[in-house]
């Protein structure tokens, strides 16, 4: 094989209760990425279509991960990539991490698999080392490895594909404004109490199980966040109205993705899941704040190759 | 139905990271109750053997648990109990929890079970709440459920039986020493570092996970407490050595039992569980404290009527 052409698809990470553990993949959104082998060695990004990115590699997400990945293989050919971005930069729903899992995903496939969907996580990293400052696999490991991902831990890194019912759906909502990793970064409390603690680890647990057995309403009992919603949802205009619209139309549970600004709601079936986006869509016209909303069913897959 | 008897198991909360949520239920150590109905209306507490513990209703758990259920359902009849403990008050595996678990289960099953299992647990935390002074449902959930139980939250109460393979059983040491739940539960710090409860959490997900697929290494990698153990596992005569003791010997993760003495291990399989018992019985006779040692499957179903 010379070329692929993939799907990398968007992620929703920081699922409330599993705040920095959690996440899953979309499978309605996403960029496009050519990976094509090359004689020269040496990785170029040869286009850059639908943002305004960086053709240098090293400073380019998809670029620096490539690196990390073929100054271990050290093949005896080059490397090209061209992207084409479909996922907004800053959206909460891993653009970046699209990328990065997209480029390492690629050459994967190039070289025959050497290695697992799983153990492409820690190259993938490496890409999000530069969009956000930390090695963080919150969106590379769903994109990658598809469905919800749980990071166990990182020392050594562990990533949990967790078993969830075919019904679930997810809204999401991309409010058009900036928001910084590093400022909703910065609002999070260094320490937190030990009863909001336990109390996230009861949901995350009751999350956990609810994907396990299909549990709708356990789902929806324990998608809470006790923690870091409080912090981070007044910096996302109308947070908390979207957030009651989305229940109220019957979405099992919604909360930030990400670090923001985009919002998730998550619903059994594809119908509830349309009329939690009908709904938000109504109310946030009133806003005059520019957005984008999708509705997805979750990607068991992860990223795909596509012709 | 006039007259019942039962085993009232012994019970492990607190399994490690599933701190204040998470617990199980033990087979092979128990008390016995008798639960009898009886023409003259009320609770008595007939008969105690095995513990000095007081036989009047209201300061008996088994009694104030009795009282609750009696008082919302009104029978035109009255109860008598007979207790034999061989859980030792104090040990940290769910003694009050077992007599007042044993004691709602008894009324139930005479009643012809108006209440399921899980809706007994609001009944059986009122005699916990006496033993220990906060209606906690850690011990009681396990003992009348069985197997591993997860109290997600109790705003409303919500308990989850989670599955789990057959294949696991619990080693536990009671090192004979008193430790005052209330002087244990003094010792937490009330904030936590936020990376430490993601720690926690993440763990947490792990150890679900793992009990749901069956994945004993994923059980193994995630059975860690961050928080509480490393503040309370001092106060536990030889609490390190005997937890490397019991991983050395090939459990998948030991920590402390409830809020100790008690020190657990789980191992897959009978074999391994009773190699962790056999070394631990070895190094803790050097400590000249006097100590008892079990070894259980775990205990699925809970409370059981016997002959």
């Amino acid at each position: 094989m010379e070329q692929i052409k993939l799907f990398c698809p968007a992620t929703i990470a920081n699922l409330s209760c599993g705040f920095d553990v959690l996440g899953l993949c979309l499978d309605t959104i996403g960029d496009e990425m050519i990976v094509s082998k090359t004689a020269n060695k040496g990785i170029r990004i040869t286009k850059i279509t639908g943002a305004d990115l960086p053709l240098e590699t090293i400073n380019n997400v998809a670029g620096v991960a490539a690196m990390a990945m073929l100054d271990e293989i050290q093949p005896d050919f080059g490397i090209e990539i061209d992207i084409h971005k479909k996922i907004k930069a800053g959206s909460g729903i891993g653009s970046s991490a699209a990328s990065a899992a997209g480029a390492v995903f690629g050459i994967n496939e190039l070289m025959g698999k050497p290695f697992s969907r799983k153990e492409l996580v820690r190259f993938a990293m490496k890409g999000e080392a530069l969009a956000s400052g930390s090695e963080h696999a919150d969106n590379v490991a769903p994109a990658l490895v598809g469905g919800f991902t749980l990071v166990r831990g990182y020392d050594p890194l562990d990533i949990i594909k967790i078993d969830s019912p075919s019904e679930l759906f997810a809204t999401v909502i991309h409010p058009q404004i900036e928001l910084k990793t590093s400022e909703m970064r910065a609002v999070l409390e260094p320490l937190v109490s030990l009863k909001s603690a336990i109390k996230q680890w009861g949901n995350l647990g009751g999350l956990i199980a609810g994907l396990y057995t299909s549990d709708y309403d356990l789902i929806h009992r324990s998608l809470h966040d006790e923690i870091v919603e409080p912090l981070r949802g007044k910096f996302i205009p109308k947070f908390e109205l979207i957030k009651g619209i989305a229940l109220k139309s019957g979405a099992l549970g919604a909360g930030i993705s990400g670090s923001g600004p985009s919002i998730y709601a998550l619903s059994k079936g594809l119908e509830t899941a349309e009329k939690v986006a009908f709904e938000i869509n109504k109310a946030y016209l009133d806003t005059g704040i520019p957005f984008e909303i999708h509705v997805s069913k979750i990607n068991s897959e992860g990223i795909k190759i596509i012709n």
